[in-house]
């Protein structure tokens, strides 16, 4: 892990990496109350860094004004990463799925993201070993957010990961499901009720799935974008409750 | 209304009192850093007040810490109140259909349930009158828990109702889930995901019907009694925005 820059946004201290040729940042609490070693929580996201920063950087700050680092990385072949063909192959055609109306089937799930999980959870992993290395990083881990399946791949493996905020996804393939009846870590899903891009009653099932034996699912009506701020509240203090 | 009682319980003021032949309590903040006049949160309940209480005060006091005064009355048919012959029946009704394991079909949830709601409804109207004529009592005004059909039935016609707090219960008659599409106040909904004794789906159905612009369905692991503390919190915090 080589730290390429480090600047003061805000309250926080962030810390652009490379770990390999996966490009990550580290958000340190800035102030000086802040516990040391912080815990951590991994900020999942849905691929492109450079794009993503701004929210990214918002949710580290709420994290932070907890006490929590927060760290993240890009995903495979997305922003500055190199491009898989099958990757590409499988988002055009479910681009075309779409535009033609056509339901998305298991097939193409399958196609879409086993892949991704599989290639993103070692980095998410090997990104854990450094950053758990570092004297300033200690435990709990919490993952936050991102792509539900990653996710899920990294909880089933990872026991270092001990508290999981989800944000209700489809496009998890059934094997991933599957996979969630063995996690038992504590759980928060937030569902948008009226998302256009999710399937509800998927969303409903998957948190059914898990194997944890404290979940909660909040449902807040609205679409993918109208997450109301007290529902940002509610994942913190989940976080707090768990890895505090 | 007439106090019958008050006595200091931890840092509320408990008075007992009657609305012709209903009896009822209020609770008051007790600190002197409460507002005056402070909002009202009525506190719903499954009828029988004497054997309620404990857990009622238990609902008085966290509201009371965040500035609420609170208040409940006995449920028509329920505690020392007269039993009706045909809710009666009903009751005896459900046992018997529960105890064969037969469904509980919408003829009988008719019969159960929408006597009460409109028995119910007009009594909460009138100690409503009665406390916000109280100088310590103010609006706005919110309604917690209790018989799920009554609290809508309230909320359907009493503008003065700004906020409903519900634990999503079954035996919703139909024609009360359509009264909630008419209910467009800000709602936060408790599920036990594994309640042994409401029908998952039909609370989902209900969190769907609401006609409420801002609503929060928030479902935990667990059977009916396993409500997490996190959750009560949640649902104080839900009052504090639409009340405080």
């Amino acid at each position: 892990m080589h730290f390429t820059s480090e600047q003061r946004v805000d309250d926080l201290v962030e810390r652009d990496f490379t770990l390999g040729d996966i490009p990550g940042v580290l958000w340190m609490p800035g102030s000086a109350s802040a516990a040391s070693p912080a815990p951590l929580i991994l900020l999942g996201h849905p691929g492109g860094l450079d794009m993503m920063r701004p929210r990214l950087v918002g949710r580290a700050l709420r994290s932070a004004a907890d006490g929590f680092a927060t760290a993240t990385i890009e995903l495979p072949g997305s922003g500055d990463r190199p491009r898989s063909p099958d990757a590409e192959q499988a988002r055009a055609d479910l681009q075309a799925t779409l535009e033609a109306g056509r339901p998305v089937d298991d097939e193409l799930v399958d196609r879409l993201v086993l892949p991704l999980v599989a290639a993103a959870v070692p980095e998410w992993q090997a990104t854990l070993d450094a950053l758990l290395a570092l004297p300033e990083i200690g435990g709990p881990v919490g993952f936050s957010g991102g792509v539900t399946a990653v996710a899920i791949g990294l909880a089933a493996v990872d026991p270092r990961i001990a508290a999981l905020g989800l944000f209700a996804g489809s496009y998890v393939p059934r094997s991933v499901v599957d996979e969630a009846r063995g996690v038992t870590i504590p759980l928060h899903m937030l569902l948008q009720w009226d998302d256009e891009g999710n399937d509800r009653q998927q969303a409903l099932d998957l948190f059914d799935a898990f194997g944890s034996r404290e979940k909660t699912l909040q449902a807040n009506l609205g679409g993918h974008r109208g997450v109301p701020a007290h529902a940002g509240e509610d994942a913190a203090r989940f976080f707090v409750r768990h890895l505090g």
